[in-house]
């Protein structure tokens, strides 16, 4: 396998994949317009009475627990077992584990119970869920970085493609490894922009179910690309996440290998 | 009755009605700013204990199924009622039906169970509401066009307004008829826009309750050229949002009729 | 004790203090947004098995009933119990108080029920929360303006720091009197500015919680100033909204001072 992000990102923009997302209050327009803003076609349904029809029928599902509460939790696992059925892949964003046992809990019921094909979280998330020990504010890892090792290391505990970013993101399914060094400071100063690198993350695996790691992956160069791109637009938090936005769109398939940082 | 979009939006902006709104999450903060950037007041409000209260003193109130739980339908049909007593027309937006049975059916049981004045959707939505073949993928269109027959047919049907929206417009009370190519294609880039021409769908009838073909058409005429407008500042979905609003509060009254492109 | 607020803004931005926001659907975005532009860390959690153990842990405690439900209330009487008992401060926006009784009963439960450092919100819910008449069209306050006599009522009454904001902000103890002028008429055109000022609110308290009258006013001084900067970027509304973050990332503490209105 290698990574191929332009090819794929004309592929999310001919097939237009359906990635139905069950996440948080904070970010779901968010999450929805990067979606858009990418060439995928996003679905936020949450009721127990529809999430099965629709997980069944999407190209991805995304789950993230930013504002989780019991009846989200089980519709969570309702979808995901509709999804794991169907053979639609399922990226997973432990927002805040580490932060409360609930959230970790939470975290670990979702990963037991259904077929994840790439968590996406901070070094913090990422390093509870692989039973270490770190240093977690609210939903932000104030933490060590992450290294390789860490993702390495998670993706052999949990079973399924560990995907840590920061700085540098380091993506890994025990055996092979990317890091990307693509994305930017200003990432850092919008609330869930990494549950929008988790969304993304659902709109690669929706068109290369079969490669996680390298969905996962372009996925992080697609978005840190477009950060790169926003950022010269940008006068602050605000307009660079408007021209972020306007960066996922305007991303170009062509040149977009080239841009890469990864190693 | 004629269209008077200059006259009605300068109502709006005098009278600043208060449009209660029980919406998506993902479109909360969206609507309510459209609602707002137009000159009419918006509150959301969706616990059984207030939405009688507040219904009953708005001017118009919206309903939208876009991500419903049945406690969500449950305080739609309490307000909805509370409006119907209180003559406060009823805007709905059926986010999605056709794209589960539960939405579908949601959306049946609203029409079923209140006096709706306008049902606004895209082709696919309205289309399933009248008993035929759609194609939904999430809660996008994408089959056939809608076409002036659509518009009058679901009126009919549905004994309602039909505001069909989509390249061109179709509104039908089942008798009189318009079509709106005000607009702009950057609206299908951000999420969301359906339920902003719902919510401002909301604010002209509550200046135009006597007159909900008019109204629901003068909306999208006045939602139209504000879209437009901002597509002249924008670079990308993210610029156009944010000039959305910059627009919809710019609307020149003197000028609106003019501008308008209606059959 | 006086005003500092370039000190103050400084501890914040070296601190980075977690601030709990539990508040509305509408707005949830916006306010950790507005928080984490400041310079502080927002978390939003509302499920009962988890906000006791965040807020115990937080710097402040943000309660807003903008989207009330009987779940959410009985999460922020939790939290703020936690609070309460780890002398975490606790800011309340009694959002749309006055419009219907529910939001009235709430906040008053809010009030009667927890220790409460400051309470900010519009004249009518002040007024109506001091046990007076008032005028309130869904959440926007439609009477008279408030003095700083409401504020200091008030504070008397409710036994807290009141602040109530217009066109000018009055802060009261009960004692001592803050009025603060900084601010631009284009914060009424966007939707959740009130409760942005709430969030900054909780997050000056978190470095200064033994002052909440200080605290309370530096963080309008603050808001004020940023506000006035994104006026001068602004073409409107919803650009308006976007360099309101750029413009609280960019505050610079040195000139802070000097830029307050304050009597």
């Amino acid at each position: 396998m290698s990574l191929q992000t332009g090819a794929d990102l004309r592929a999310i923009r001919e097939r237009k994949p359906l990635v139905h997302q069950i996440t948080n209050y904070v970010v779901m327009n968010e999450t929805a317009n990067a979606t858009l803003a990418l060439g995928a076609l996003p679905v936020m349904a949450h009721a127990p009475q529809e999430v099965e029809e629709m997980a069944a029928v999407a190209g991805a599902l995304v789950l993230n627990i930013g504002t989780l509460s019991e009846h989200w939790v089980e519709a969570m696992l309702l979808a995901g077992q509709a999804a794991n059925a169907g053979s639609v892949p399922i990226v997973l964003d432990p927002v805040g584990a580490g932060a409360t046992r609930y959230r970790t809990m939470t975290a670990q019921r979702l990963l037991d119970g259904l077929d994840i094909a790439v968590v996406r979280g901070n070094a913090a998330e990422i390093a509870t869920l692989a039973g270490r020990e770190a240093q977690i504010r609210g939903v932000e890892s104030v933490g060590a970085e992450a290294g390789p090792e860490l993702a390495q290391a998670a993706a052999r505990a949990l079973g399924c493609v560990a995907s840590v970013t920061g700085p540098v993101d380091h993506i890994s399914d025990g055996e092979g490894q990317y890091a990307v060094a693509n994305g930017h400071e200003l990432l850092g100063t919008v609330t869930g922009t990494g549950c929008m690198a988790t969304a993304i993350t659902g709109c690669f695996l929706a068109v290369r179910a079969g490669a996680p790691l390298e969905a996962a992956t372009e996925a992080l160069v697609a978005f840190g690309v477009a950060a790169e791109d926003a950022a010269g637009e940008a006068r602050g938090p605000g307009t660079f996440h408007a021209a972020l936005y306007d960066a996922l769109a305007g991303l170009d398939p062509e040149g977009l290998d080239a841009r890469a940082k990864v190693e």
